[in-house]
């Protein structure tokens, strides 16, 4: 997605190898321009899948998560990492492990908003390691809903996550994907194979 | 706000005399039309303060807060709860306490994002004891913005938050106003004016 290349291209920090320091768009400052063509984007690709459900997990999936709902004119949901006082209900819950900062939080959802049967796309902002797209999963599986497919704005696509979830079998649609960060640079996946060539 | 008091009476669920249960549509599973219809609100209601920046907090303000600054043409930027591993820069923060999970949390927003003479219009779901908003106005002052006005999704007016944030002098729009709560119960502000009378 163009766009959204220009602007990781632009405003992207490499901090480390590992982490993309993208808050002036997406995590912390939100441009709701690109978060809008980023749901139509979403939407365009899972045509025809027919989604009854987005489900994300707060906070930075939300905004790519609510705009991806609007295009295809379902609700969503966002898993909750920590508990709410009025989420009383039933709860649907995974372990999500997060390497980079080290801890295991536990996802909730109310076993009210995803059922037996509903088509669900999983939208988050990122895609590394995969735990909190399987945290996800995980989460329409105990509902008995049907995972139509993964939707992610950045895959760093050098973690295993992409690949894990691929070779399971799902669809995933990553609308960037790096290749490699180093400190001060940002390769996409395109330019780390001509790289390579 | 017609839409929302409607989606309030069919879908809000009084916990007590102090909790309004809105998760069907706001807090965890989102409505994105009625979303953008808030955010279409917020835009009105504010049209000609010149705003330059919308600033919310995480989670629930994100879906309003970025579809008012969808119209408004502007970013908007969330404060967050937790610190992140990303947000290295300087920040402005502020504590805040909430009375319902009876906790004190910082939050903190870089001071990239609101700078001396932005016309914030700080948005939030709710409107209780007025903290969160009154963390939000500290953050704005700390970075010499203006606080342009406060966009509220509900008000609980039996709280003095609202009352509060306007003898402040600041321009409070609440798009719902909720007067009484009781267990199984909910009055609108105007209702309530009608008991009395």
């Amino acid at each position: 997605m163009e766009a959204l290349r220009k602007k990781i291209e632009k405003e992207g920090q490499a901090l480390s190898e590992n982490i993309l320091k993208v808050d002036s768009f997406l995590n912390h400052q939100m441009d709701p321009v690109l978060m809008k063509e980023i749901g139509q984007e979403f939407a365009s690709r899972f045509q025809g899948r027919e989604i009854t459900k987005v489900l994300t997990i707060e906070s930075s999936g939300i905004g790519p998560g609510l705009m991806a709902a609007l295009e295809l004119g379902v609700p969503m949901i966002f898993a909750r990492k920590r508990k709410s006082l009025t989420l009383t209900d039933d709860l649907l819950t995974a372990s999500v492990h997060s390497y980079t900062k080290n801890e295991t939080n536990d996802i909730t959802v109310s076993s009210k908003y995803i059922k037996k049967n509903d088509k669900v796309l999983i939208i988050d902002d990122f895609l590394a390691n995969g735990q909190a797209a399987l945290g996800l999963i995980e989460v329409c599986e105990k509902a008995g809903a049907i995972v139509a497919g993964i939707g992610i704005v950045i895959e760093k696509s050098f973690q295993d996550g992409g690949k894990r979830l691929r070779e399971g079998g799902y669809q995933v649609e990553s609308l960037a994907r790096i290749g490699q960060l180093n400190v001060g640079e940002i390769l996409f996946e395109s330019e780390k194979e001509m790289h390579k060539a």
